[in-house]
């Protein structure tokens, strides 16, 4: 693996650190794992939902012109005819004639079986839906795929949201959730997995303006991640060449990050025209139209599909907020997580075990959880509590100690700049707050550095 | 249908309020519809959104002693061999020697096909599992099952969780997700379907406290419920006959609600004693221990399993929530929802169009909406207006008339009690954040009703 040109981040240690802290663990480790398949820890499980509720926020909740839906991953096995994956959602694969092992045709350097050196077939195309059986009975009349993409679950409910929320163009309708690609070579940790998450949203506009709105959505997507921390030089917006749009795809550009195994797509963004309702409109035999009553015309929209992945996503705020800081003890690794992404906001650590302290610290603790995620640490060492909370990402440490039972103030310390202020348990909440909320922290830097308040 | 004891709730009435407003479709309606999958619309997504958020809260982010989790779909095949699925989940099935339909051999009355009057075959047992294929060879070594239950995903991880986040017995692992059943006879509406969402906890204790943690949990439960405005009387708790207990319990209780079905199982909380540890040590060959650091002794802790269903609890909470009142316009449909579970918090309404109002209530909204899910309507009257928003479960509406413009106040009316109150605009969003946490709405009932404000 090579360097993140601006962190120190390389995948080993991402995975290691994962691994370590409780982000993300293989799945099924106790069997020896299953292909691709991870599962998110404690912290990875807070991280996650972070990612989906900023998304969610930008999205929908602080938009006029978006709302929000959740479709089921079964689907009616017509809408992936209708969509094209039944036909198209294919890879080539060539398969040994010896050991019957099968293999990507367009991966392959020879002609001989990289496994056994046996002959090959010709290359077939294999579909890259799974498939199972619904209804007790499995034959060809029950098979159903699981969704390779949440994108058909929007259109095929386009009417029915258009209907019930009394909607005119141009609006969205948004998505998160699980799909699953049978894919020939995932890889790169949970850069490319079998089963994953994505963020999607359709915005149906009127034919000609579509142009506009594509630009409009690149843009909006853009700053999504730079305002969530990621740094402006490790992302790249890559348009599609003509040869290599996909069938349903007037235009299309990725935006793209700096991974550790180098540039590769977050996002893509891409202008559907008028494909999907045209489609499920013929195989259905419903109409799927707008009737605009300004200009008393019948028209299908066009439609602009900014198609984010939710894991791919998380690892790259991971690695765009990983850092290694020389000190004293040897190296301080730290997250620099944006304060909206870190699972945990603010630890309460007091300095010592004695009932007076830990019953301030308890309750200083109490009077904080309800309003976001925290930890309580009472073991070990305040700089190594620092240090486990620098790892993991938490914003904001406030340390208890003896005077606070006289001045009735703890100390807040910010895990990037580890300044420190004194604050009043009084007014503690509304001051975590508001940093949380993204007011400047305006600190001291500790007298002996982060020994001023060791315990 | 029935009507529900307390409520003026039939099904009938509840899928319908679903469809028009936006909150349930039937999944794949276009297509005719695949059987018993329904989508979230936009207000469905928010309330599900809501009901998931509660569960996390209440059973994670306020405890000390719970956290969090977030597994695969897929698992290894071995994980279903070690909890009993391959060999036990299973109902027993006839096939009908002519037509070869099949049928639960347990819900049938006769010995013939009810569809065509032929012979049937001895009952077989059918696995509730749906399978599917991993990789690109469709043979019995690649064949994964779609998990039936979230929480095998948490007992093989038990290790995983523990070590990173250093924890101590007595601790749970609490998960939110997608599961699969291959029901032969799903229906009344989203309460049985073969695609669902769980919301699962294992609480790991000693051995010998068990009883005691399974009477807390039991508590702890029944008071989520109630907390979040289910009627007591709509819930009971049903302990399970010795004859009709899952092998892996102990003991179990459900928590029933009075679905307009009858009497139907919302949650069941489990004593699952050490039967799935043992499991998961004996076939994956890794000891699944905790050391207790203050006796010496090494032992497999014991299991409490509160494991609830987040679509049929959104089907009790929509349903408890209905109600119908007589008005003078005919009838007033509410949505009596709790505020942390109803989907829409707070609807804008300015009383006008005209610049001078709607820019108020524009600049109102626009300072409301980062804080939580709003609305704004400026169609029809402003009692239909309500009428929508009551229908919704909004728990309050602002309204902006000619007056803001000179007192720089607002009306707030609050949905169950028709009552109203005027606030200072530069007041509004602390009084409606101070109103969503529960602080009593004393406000004045409107002098001429719901007509006071009316455009």
């Amino acid at each position: 693996m090579t360097e993140n040109s601006t962190t120190k981040a390389t995948m080993e240690k991402i995975v290691s650190l994962c691994k370590r802290r409780g982000f993300i663990f293989q799945s099924s480790e106790i069997y020896g794992g299953l292909g691709s398949c991870w599962d998110y820890g404690p912290l990875g499980v807070e991280l996650k939902r972070n990612v989906k509720e900023a998304w969610w926020r930008f999205m929908i909740r602080e938009r006029d012109d978006v709302v929000g839906l959740d479709t089921a991953i079964l689907m009616h096995p017509q809408v992936w005819v209708a969509s094209g994956h039944v036909q198209g959602f294919t890879d080539p694969l060539v398969e040994c004639k010896a050991c019957h092992l099968r293999w990507r045709a367009d991966a392959l350097q020879g002609i001989k079986c990289p496994s056994c050196g046996g002959e090959l077939t010709e290359p077939r195309m294999f579909n890259l839906m799974f498939k199972t059986f619904m209804g007790p009975v499995e034959d060809a009349a029950s098979v159903v795929y699981l969704r390779p993409e949440t994108a058909q679950g929007i259109f095929v409910n386009f009417e029915n949201v258009m209907m019930s929320q009394r909607r005119k163009l141009p609006f969205g309708i948004a998505q998160i959730g699980k799909t699953f690609r049978n894919e020939i070579t995932p890889g790169n940790f949970i850069f490319r997995t079998r089963e994953f998450e994505q963020m999607e949203m359709e915005f149906f506009v009127k034919p000609g303006t579509d142009e506009q709105w594509f630009t409009y959505w690149v843009e909006q997507r853009l700053s999504w991640y730079k305002g969530l921390g990621i740094r402006k030089e490790n992302l790249r917006l890559r348009p599609h060449g003509r040869d290599e749009l996909a069938h349903y795809a007037r235009c299309c550009s990725d935006v793209e990050y700096l991974f550790p195994m180098g540039w590769s797509e977050l996002e893509g963004i891409a202008n559907r025209g008028d494909f999907d309702l045209t489609q499920h409109s013929k195989v259905s035999g419903k109409r799927l139209e707008y009737f605009d009553d300004e200009t008393n015309e019948h028209y299908i929209p066009y439609v602009i599909e900014p198609s984010a992945g939710v894991d791919r996503s998380l690892l790259a705020f991971l690695i765009d907020a990983y850092d290694e800081e020389p000190d004293k003890e040897g190296t301080r690794v730290i997250l620099h997580l944006h304060r909206d992404l870190a699972p945990v906001k603010v630890a309460i650590l007091p300095l010592s075990r004695k009932e007076e302290v830990s019953g301030v610290a308890r309750k200083i603790h109490s009077s904080l959880r309800p309003c976001f995620m925290t930890q309580y640490d009472d073991t070990q060492s305040i700089g190594r509590r620092y240090r486990r909370q620098d790892e993991i990402g938490t914003p904001f440490c406030v340390t208890v100690d003896f005077q606070s039972l006289e001045d009735h103030a703890v100390t807040i310390r910010e895990r990037d700049s580890m300044k420190q202020i004194r604050v009043p348990i009084a007014d503690l909440k509304q001051v975590v707050l508001a940093k949380l909320a993204g007011e400047p922290f305006e600190g001291q830097t500790a007298t002996a550095g982060e020994g001023a308040s060791k315990a």
